[in-house]
């Protein structure tokens, strides 16, 4: 899967992943109110809004881009309904030939990890047979518990051909309170970014890049400068570009000299476009043409800089 | 409900916690037969059945217990399906008047640890309304992003009077890889058990203990020991009793001298108890009077070092 994504970044020349993090402010009135009249102002009604809105930007961006990246969170919190859309999601995206990154940030004990990592990566077992749960084909995942919360989510990726994206730096303002926190004299990203690499060698594409990812948010570039070093053949997922405030030109730190080795992804500056000044002219009926257009956009601002 | 907690706790002399974490291996096969006939060999069947292992349980064990801790990997592990399961186990063990502690393990950056927050602990709005997601009373948060990925989850908590518990040192054997490693001379897990006594300040129960409490591992009872006086208001969340070789003599540390501080969970020990030799004599077909059993010698053991 790191191969595939690999190929359809330099087939697209476009390093990037759009964000599917639909929060209900986002979804233009007409197709809540589509939905709203279908299911009701109730879960069900709010999942369809959602999956409506997806599914129009998917079908008006899928053949720029050569991943997305539904965040979760945005559709647990409408509870099932939310994860049946969720769900939907992934499947349409991978029907439409998309890398899907499913940004869950889980990570547990060991026994636990593995559970998420079948969930989210592998099948699980029932009786003599074995089903898919939500089938992404990475998952992003949280170090703080160390090698035995990530070691399953690298056994059932090598099982499945597929990958993750650890976190190591965040884009967050707060990320740097235990971050970059100085243990013998290195912050601990650094350390992290260590293990990272550590690990990735477990799981290696054909490709030179490994199936271990990390993320390293926009909002810290010289750090990502570090970091890109710490961890050579490791890819890395940037959050933060754009609404943020990263900046194309502080991406270049990111990547390596063959162009490769980092993924950027952009969520409301791409999903919610129409109602930004720049593409306010599609007026919101149009709201996934101007996410076309934002996509179009945020490819050449990042391919002017690499 | 952390003053719910504590009165449960003091009432029925049991400062104990039921891991509902229902592998399929765990559920007897004559539960596994009658789901699967019902709903087939299929991720709605491993559903029903995990429903109906955790509903004998709770039945055969919730006047003895002031609280229950499902694991959402168990349940997200089977997809949708799975997630409908955790759900209903929520819902059953509330009607029960049990505390619900959702071990969710969450954790991102600010607004999408706010969609977490509202999805597991409040009400997100759709339109006019607004409706609970999956409703648990506390949830286990993640802080490696900082502050404000913690903060979110303390504004919910404080709207609806729920609370959660922050993982400081985790109770699995890599855990301390990162959280061991010393910044100015102290461990991690010290500053973040500092920042969990300070946000937990934030929201204060009249019962003298926070709605923010902490997660430390019975395997580590010498580091039990600081952080109980790193956060002398912080109840602490005890993991790893039992099948992960936590010792009730290990667990004095964990609490105050009023007895009070820290509640226990066993997962394993008590749901799958019919498959221990102490109590195998229950046979699989009462499971449920096995694991009533376990918990009152559970609560005995931890009674004999208090």
């Amino acid at each position: 899967m790191i191969n595939k994504l690999v190929d359809k970044i330099k087939k697209l020349n476009a390093p990037i992943v759009v964000g599917l993090d639909p929060m209900l402010a986002y979804v233009p009135d007409h197709v809540k109110a589509k939905a709203f009249a279908e299911k009701g102002e109730t879960l069900e009604g709010a999942a369809e809004a959602i999956w409506q809105f997806n599914k129009a930007i998917v079908d008006a961006t899928w053949d720029l881009i050569p991943a997305v990246k539904p965040q979760i969170a945005m559709y647990e919190q409408f509870g099932v309904p939310g994860l049946m859309a969720f769900h939907k999601t992934v499947e349409y995206c991978k029907a439409k030939d998309l890398v899907v990154i499913g940004d869950v940030k889980r990570g547990d004990i060991g026994s636990t990890s593995e559970a998420y990592a079948v969930g989210h990566l592998g099948k699980v077992a029932v009786g003599s047979r074995s089903y898919y749960g939500f089938d992404e084909d990475f998952v992003t995942v949280n170090p703080y518990l160390g090698s035995d919360g990530v070691k399953p989510f690298i056994k059932v990726a090598k099982e499945e051909n597929k990958g993750m994206f650890i976190l190591v730096k965040t884009s967050n303002p707060s990320s740097g309170e235990f971050q970059d926190r100085l243990i013998d004299g290195r912050p601990l990203y650094e350390w992290v970014g260590e293990k990272v690499a550590e690990w990735g060698e477990e799981h290696m594409g054909s490709c030179g890049y490994s199936y271990v990812g990390a993320v390293v948010g926009a909002t810290y570039p010289e750090m990502g400068k570090i970091l890109r070093k710490v961890m050579p053949k490791t890819y890395i997922l940037v959050p933060g570009y754009g609404a943020q405030g990263g900046k194309a030109k502080d991406l270049v730190h990111y990547f390596n000299e063959d162009g490769l080795g980092a993924i950027v992804n952009s969520s409301r500056g791409i999903i919610a476009a129409y109602k930004q000044d720049a593409y306010a002219k599609f007026g919101p009926e149009n709201f996934a043409d101007a996410s076309r257009q934002a996509v179009i956009d945020m490819q050449k601002d990042i391919a002017s800089v690499l």
